[in-house]
């Protein structure tokens, strides 16, 4: 079967690798549908391995070349013998994360920060961006007939969005911003206003911008021509948003972050930094400011992004910039997605 | 009547003050028994005026000169015509801030954030450190018999400490690290320890270091001679402590903070940064890290603070490192704590 397979870093190709053997009894074998390219993804390519295990992974023995794609739905192809939540045929979304069940955190319900996590398509025998995948039953929930397949792939970021909103308390009636415009800030936003938060956006790339309007869920700040913590403070008379989700990454957009919050309000640090950033405790202090830092997604948070998506209430198609086949995905994919310009959003990769 | 009278940085003056008029219906009159020396009221000393209001306070008029004290007991003097929780003669401790009621913050609850705050003895016509004070009414809360004069002037700084506790969400079971052994640390210690945690501290100064044995209720650690998160981890099972309060504002105690904390665990910044710090958000987003300021307490946990103290749950009294009187402030208070070697932790005046 066809599939993309990380090699190193530059050196993704899609080439022939063995089909899946038969499943095991608790495992499922899908046809992906759609998978979205993420920033891990594109971490990887640019400067990898740095998820990707070069030696055996501790969880499932894993090692590189790996195929890639953790954001994708798909269809059911066969079952285990003791699978009954999913038939062949069915519709799925998978929820990627892989974790042993018995460490400290797993046995604390906090798997997704499992001492030796693993996740399909990054350090995991299969991945979405194949012709094939095979998953255990677990992984995967069903689609309504009311999500399309692309939505499917789009459950993995939005879990991700929503995960960091909900860690700041967002809730209905709050006032909210959210830095950078990328896949995450524009489900994030999506997410705030879908559980009735009046919501900022500050972007500064011109072409995430135009992605920010046409969310139609709040107004979007330029940084480059508004002192953004100022404007929302006057917006506030005086006082600050409730809360702030930084999904830009970026030690400016923190610090505007913590300029721009009420004081006993929430900061969700929802963007990955690459380097250190300075900030001034004291604010955290005299404001009694929680700054809270959010990775993945609780791994139970699967059916209820479906049914949000599902019942319409997040029109999340819109963070899709292009949608392109597999043969593709080094030139239309990774080496588009690294350009300055950052004129896409978020890539995804019809995996057929 | 006399008075300590903060009349500029380094121009603190025990002088005659005129006693306070009748009281008002709502007021009760206090002769005060202890007072300590704040953080605060050291950093007034040393450059201020900074909290002290140079021009009239936007909630009371206050002004300097400032008769100082806001950390203290003391005795029902005379009480005003609609009184009824207090009579003349009642032991009692007093709840020093100052708050509006009608502000974003004071309608919410918020009430420690109440946008034109003020303090007894800080910015308010009377203070602690005098042979007479007056507050209102519901300022002031009674001691149990069980409960020394010393014992209701810590009520203030037990407060503050407990509420850097309660911010990180510390329970029974949990492994704490307290950053910084001085009298919030110190009683930052002694509560998490009443509420059932495992203890660790950590402070470099050898006074501070004595203190912390003192105090009976977990191991010191010191940071000169061992790596404090490593330590830690090691003493976790590699895991990291559940939460860290940070009581020494200090650059390297934040960052060992973040490198000793769980993931998913909790940091409290209890004591004062004077400066911007270097963290690393990266750190925060992927252990699922919550960074959360503090800022004075609720100012409903009064009755509960003297609970605890009451029933014998934490032994306050130990943070004293000097009683002095009145006439001594400058040269045996300000000055001894102002010294580099940091011999002083709590230093009591007698008011009377």
């Amino acid at each position: 079967m066809r599939a993309a397979v990380f090699h190193d870093a530059k050196d993704v190709r899609v080439e022939d690798v063995a089909e899946p053997d038969a499943v095991g009894p608790h495992e499922v074998r899908l046809k992906p549908y759609w998978c979205g390219i993420c920033g891990t993804d594109l971490h990887e390519y640019a400067v990898g391995p740095i998820v990707i295990p070069t030696s055996p992974h501790p969880l499932n023995g894993s090692t590189a070349p790996q195929i890639l794609g953790h954001e994708f739905s798909g269809e059911v192809l066969e079952v285990g013998a003791e699978v009954t939540s999913v038939r062949v045929g069915d519709r799925v979304s998978v929820m990627p994360l892989l974790f042993c069940g018995a460490c400290y955190f797993c046995r604390r319900g906090l798997n997704h920060l499992c001492t030796s996590m693993a996740c399909v398509g990054l350090s995991d025998a299969w991945g979405g961006i194949a012709e094939q995948c095979v998953v255990p039953e677990s992984k995967v929930a069903k689609l309504p007939d009311s999500m399309s397949d692309i939505q499917g792939a789009l459950v993995e970021p939005t879990a991700v969005a929503a995960y960091g909103v909900d860690r700041a308390g967002v809730r209905p009636g709050d006032t909210v911003l959210v830095t950078g415009l990328g896949p995450i800030g524009a489900l994030a936003s999506l997410y705030a206003a879908s559980l009735g938060a009046t919501v900022f956006m500050s972007e500064v790339n011109p072409k995430r911008q135009e992605l920010a309007r046409s969310l139609d869920v709040g107004e979007l700040l330029d940084p480059r021509s508004t002192d953004v913590a100022a404007e929302l403070r006057d917006r506030t008379g005086g006082i600050g948003v409730d809360a702030v989700i930084e999904c830009s990454g970026n030690e400016i957009a923190l610090q505007t972050a913590l300029a721009a919050v009420r004081a006993s309000g929430n900061i969700s640090q929802t963007g990955l930094h690459t380097r250190p950033a300075a900030i001034d405790p004291m604010v955290l202090s005299e404001r009694d400011i929680t700054l809270r830092g959010t990775w993945c997604y609780p791994v139970t948070d699967w059916p209820r992004i479906i049914d949000l998506i599902g019942r319409g209430r997040m029109d999340v198609e819109k963070v899709v910039s292009a949608r392109i086949d597999m043969a593709d995905i080094v030139e239309r994919g990774f080496e588009t997605l690294l350009s300055p310009t950052g004129d896409q959003v978020k890539v995804l990769v019809r995996a057929e």
